[in-house]
């Protein structure tokens, strides 16, 4: 078993700075899509085989230090009673979006183990075959609640932040149902065998910093607290953290997902030195061949310090367009440049 | 004539904060919607007396402190040989998108006196109406590039990037001709009369702090040199610069946009004293009652300090969905609060 990974979010001393990508299981891997092309998306999320079966995938082609158990941040969503359903070109869209109190009422919070004993059954093959640390994960409260009431992506979340503003007992009730969620959905992962767990906050970096403060921290802070004694790490990546590191500070989560579009040095200064930094590469600086690639590459190691606190990753994740190989170089080039290839001791 | 705006921009001891609001002429405001309803919006940037006559608009509709020139960023890049066309549903397209040498060959510097009549035309039926300084504007190179590139708007800027990291000539040659007719641009609409100028960097915080020093700043910089001398402040405003601030401070502008995803007395604190700056409010914060938005000006204007320094803006562009008489509400709590009508000499 490799645990490089669950050392550096330990604290632990690491031979070298361990490496994964996000989304990386996906439509860049011609093994992902030959799966897709006999089932769905979302069959996909729900059949554990399957699932497992992609999650194998990079940590065998790349060779990455640990493996992101393969699912979509709105199966829970699905499973508090929204109608989910993805189209390749228009993303996810989630029917009845939830605008009033009748909708919201209608919302459950799941329980696990009746509502999604999919993704604990895929937790469970994996543990049984992986040779690296599993990741699970959730999407956190602010990021859910933007879909559920968008009913899907968006450009300016202009619906979300009307009720945020102008119906605090509508969002704080949605925030609230979907913070019970997540809690007990990442609670029951944990218990399956995720090793760490992970909170993604796509969609937090549209908020001011104040406003973040407000309406999405609080709910993120809970979660971490209540998980305290459940014993898996956690990382918190809100996704354009830059204007918020002094807030994201105070989430609870002793790792910090940076993305790219901030120093990574910068960031590490930012957060002081009892964080674990995630990330935090261009996901477009993949299309660089390896000589182009390796001098960012370095540029992130040096400037996020030793092995012991950091745990390369892209800023964002990985693109359908990236080439495998320099995804493959990537991994390779991090061990290589940290420490790996030196010979230190694993 | 009001001319706080300039005031501030010089550096001058203001009397209150200067306000204009970016996109302020636009769908929001019912008389903008009634002169669509006859033309197109293209017509509508080249036909004088109508862009003139929307740019009044809010001028004399919100009360606003600075009036900024009714145009698009890509009209120049039309004038340089793209096929340019607008759709309400999917925004702007150019054809033939700058791929290859030969495309780029077929682009021209533009004289803005020949090719862009229509908008110095524009620019003087105005000087000769408004009560308040008038703003002249282009986009900054990079955003031009990532819409000559990707040929409209794009989710990750896929092919700009890859161009970027892996044809230098191709890309430095691009950015080149579009600095050359920017430059060339601001500086007709400055002879003409335009007061101050900004360049709006829309796409910019799409870049990593690296990647914006080596292939955005000095396309920047280099404009803002060469327009020194031409008697204009300049602003230039990066969407997203929370992370780019160390750079920006570079660029040799005198005054910085700042969006909203950032604490503003974060960004004062990182540009230091000698800059003014311009921001930042949530567009979406105009979505609030004005019980509600005053808490929210009144932290902006403490947070960016007096007067001297600060004009007060969104930070981005106003939607359409804001009802009008928050805008108005907004103009009236930001002179209010910052001094106009403690009574302060004007």
């Amino acid at each position: 078993m490799n645990d490089i990974f669950l050392k550096v979010l330990r604290g632990e001393e690491a031979p070298y700075t361990p490496v994964w990508i996000m989304r990386q299981a996906g439509r860049y891997l011609r093994e992902y899509r030959q799966v897709r092309e006999s089932v769905d998306f979302l069959t996909l999320c729900k059949t554990p085989e399957l699932a497992a079966k992609v999650t194998f995938q990079p940590v065998d082609i790349l060779g990455v230090d640990a493996a992101i158990l393969f699912s979509d941040i709105l199966i829970p969503v699905e499973a508090m009673g929204m109608k989910l359903a993805f189209s390749e070109k228009h993303g996810p869209s989630l029917a009845e979006p939830i605008r009033t109190r009748a909708l919201l009422e209608r919302l459950s919070v799941p329980v696990p183990e009746d509502d999604l004993p999919f993704v604990l059954e895929t937790v469970k093959i994996l543990k049984s075959g992986l040779k690296v640390p599993l990741i699970g994960f959730s999407g956190a409260p602010f990021t859910l609640a933007t879909y559920m009431i968008e009913g899907g992506g968006s450009k300016n979340f202009l619906s979300t932040k009307r009720i945020m503003y102008q119906n605090h007992g509508l969002f704080g009730g949605l925030m609230t149902k979907i913070t019970d969620t997540v809690t007990a959905y990442l609670r029951a992962q944990i218990k399956a065998g995720a090793d760490a767990v992970q909170l993604f906050d796509t969609w937090a970096g549209v908020l001011s910093p104040d406003d973040y403060r407000a309406y999405a921290l609080p709910y993120v802070k809970q979660i971490i607290k209540e998980l305290k004694d459940d014993g898996a790490p956690i990382i918190y990546f809100v996704n354009g953290c830059a204007g918020l590191l002094k807030e994201i500070k105070a989430s609870g989560a002793g790792a910090i997902g940076i993305d790219w579009r901030i120093d990574m040095g910068d960031a590490v200064k930012k957060l002081g030195k009892k964080f674990v930094v995630q990330g935090n590469l261009d996901p477009c600086a993949l299309l660089l061949p390896p000589e182009g690639l390796r001098p960012k590459v370095r540029e992130i190691l040096e400037k996020a310090g030793p092995a012991r606190g950091h745990i390369f990753n892209l800023g964002h994740g990985i693109l359908p367009e990236i080439p495998v190989e320099n995804a493959k170089a990537l991994v390779d080039i991090v061990h290589e440049l940290s420490g790996k290839a030196a010979g230190r001791p694993e």
